[in-house]
């Protein structure tokens, strides 16, 4: 982790930047793989899964009982677990919902909006060494809240032909029923285009590496909605002297041990807690089985000492995925907060809590894209239909206003649907 | 308008097809373009506007004095018109905030979201033949109301170097400062990367034509948030045999006389209503100034014959940017809407009141998107932030979930950044 003391404002784009991912050369083997889905549906699934998977598939879907072997299979302790951490994400993300009100904008003139659900949703979960059943609850439980009629879920099999246990309990847990195993660019394709088997959706949900990433750009492109852009995780942790440098070592360690391509920023005004915290993350790593993948994480990673309001300045510049406020202040200084994904205040908010089980959502805006873009909630699964009943009266009143406006606009058609109503 | 009776489900994807806009065949251009305004920023926008708009200027930014002088210019009419349609815009567009509410999902753990304006928001306006200062209106407001820090509004400049006084106007008018005399993809580059005079956005708003639509897709991919994927306008009337023809002829001809590539959809049960429609169609044509652009969105164009609940099945399938329910029933057969952008309810709601004054908005999803995307609101000029604050107390209750679930997904120092806490 490189110090950097006082920086100047001019060198803070080139501080808050991040590891970068280069897709471009990505597009011709993805395009490949979108078009062969398109064209062969389930068969083209099976060839690229063997491919890429080594497996070979007869039924791409998860069968009833390989849902209830699995079950089987998860510890009680670990079931017990994800049921809490269900319950809290659901409390949270039930909260979102919001009630219609009726505006009477002029006499006659009522308009409203109505929440719903967006029809077709389809979740990717990654395969890969760690099974990502908490991404399974963050996605599943929105959709299942707003409503969403069919939900659809994808993961790669593994060498065996199966989905991680894990996953299968989790999706079971929030009631998805149409589980896939296809994984890589293929699901996205699948789910984008649909097959005999995988159902089209109208948003794709999800992380993934970088083949999935660039075929979720590139179906958006062609229409299907999805989550919000990718990048790799970070966290920022801005603290005080009076924070626990084992507290903040710990934090800052739990983002780097992701993958090599995170970040971890650290922001203070002592140069004391920085030295502390260094220490304290060589005396942590150790104990850390993916210490090596950590190590390389710190590599991209910066302290930056700087005093208020200038570190305030430089979080909001930065926009971080995650910001843990470990400071006596903590709550003020949120209030300051323009651009984060997340917020975590005061000594006992690690980011973990937010990763699995507090009830808010892990699936955040990364390189900073916290300056446009909100986490996913209960609304990425929604959208609101506008609504409008006028009255005879209501348009007799707005009517000249429309029509002089419509007649300004050089668009005298929709004046004549106003005058139509009105002249009788 | 060509009439289809009773159509199987099969034939729908290609009755619902969309005009089709090609944009791939633009990249070299759009890309010429955005590097020229990356590398030389004012430089290259003057050398565009020069070349395209046929305009040399020495300011982009329209000075006081201009906006004063164009103030002069528009009618006390049009300006009564505009400001009612502002107030209208502004009532149903502040009813969209909301209040934060603290959620305890566990003892101790506590969790909320804060709604916080994206800082700064691009608006780009169309010259051209229609001087769309109702658009401004329909970004301007609620991205005032949201709180943005910095609005700037692009538009380009015509023959004589000025901007439309209407849109100056309604730009003064709802607190826009930073106005720019710069149009097409150069105005998209010029936002999204910034330049000596303008200043770069954390998102852009508005329509255009192809080479906007295609630089905003190509801003996107490269970060800057864009409002919603574009496409031409669109209208769907559902109408019952007590609807009266001349309002439908009318709200067909309203979305018709937009561009050749708008498209006006009827669906009835009734063939009597086609037929009546038909010739209101024609006998309203004839007066409109827009005529040619209309006969040629009515090529683009069908009446489908349905019963419900065929019909409704239809509507949700066709997913209409606006949609007219002109029956007896209206109310109920709006409940049964999920796939649309607005839709207006009975005989006396024509589109043109959401296009200008009702209070809804009139940036809407087109081109089917209308199933995973609602219109512009509020929120898309807000993000949403969440937080948490956890006790002592709550992290040693809900700490052994966090650790079980960090250790099933083999992510040890998520698990270690709650024991370190929850040890001592």
């Amino acid at each position: 982790m490189k110090t950097i003391i006082n920086p100047e404002k001019s060198t803070w784009p080139a501080l808050c930047q991040r590891p970068q991912m280069q897709l471009e050369f990505l597009e011709g083997a993805v395009k490949n793989i979108l078009s062969r889905v398109k064209t062969s549906g389930d068969e083209a699934l099976r060839e690229i899964t063997f491919q890429f998977d080594k497996v070979k598939l007869t039924d791409l879907r998860v069968s009833e009982k390989e849902v209830q072997d699995a079950i089987g299979e998860v510890s009680f302790e670990l079931k017990d677990a994800i049921r809490a951490a269900a319950v809290n994400i659901g409390k949270f993300h039930h909260a979102q919902k919001r009630t219609t009100e009726k505006i009477e904008t002029t006499p006659g003139v009522f308009c409203w909006r109505k929440a719903v659900p967006i029809q077709k949703v389809g979740i990717y979960i990654p395969g890969g060494s760690a099974p990502l059943f908490s991404t399974v609850l963050m996605l599943g439980i929105p959709a299942s809240i707003a409503g969403c009629v069919e939900i659809v879920l994808c993961s790669p099999p593994d060498a065996t032909g199966k989905i991680n246990s894990a996953i299968l309990f989790a999706a079971n847990l929030v009631g998805i029923k149409k589980i896939f195993k296809v994984g890589g660019a293929q699901a996205i394709a699948a789910m984008a285009y649909g097959t005999e088997s995988i159902p089209a959706v109208d948003k794709i949900f999800g992380p993934g590496n970088q083949y999935v990433t660039k075929a979720k750009q590139m179906v958006n492109l062609e229409g299907t909605a999805i989550d919000m852009p990718a990048g790799p995780s970070e966290v920022l942790v801005l603290a005080d002297e009076k924070a626990n440098p084992s507290f903040i070592a710990a934090d800052l360690l739990s983002q780097a041990e992701h993958g090599a391509d995170s970040q971890v920023m650290l922001v203070t005004s002592s140069e004391e807690v920085v030295k502390k915290v260094t220490s304290q993350i060589e005396v942590q790593l150790e104990k850390l089985p993916r210490k090596e993948i950590a190590k390389e994480a710190l590599q991209n990673s910066r302290a930056v000492i700087l005093k208020n309001p200038h570190a305030i300045d430089f979080v909001n510049h930065y926009a971080p995925e995650h910001l843990i406020i470990n400071t006596e202040d903590c709550d003020q200084l949120a209030e300051q907060i323009v651009n984060a994904g997340s917020i975590f205040l005061g000594p006992y908010s690690p980011e973990s809590a937010g990763d699995y089980a507090s009830g808010t959502n892990h699936t955040l805006p990364t390189n900073g894209f916290a300056k446009s873009y909100g986490g996913v909630s209960l609304e990425s699964f929604l959208k609101y239909i506008t609504l409008q009943k006028i009255s005879r009266e209501g348009i007799a009143q707005l009517g000249p206003v429309i029509e002089t406006m419509a007649e300004a606009e050089q668009l005298k058609a929709h004046a004549e649907a106003v005058r139509v109503r009105t002249r009788g």
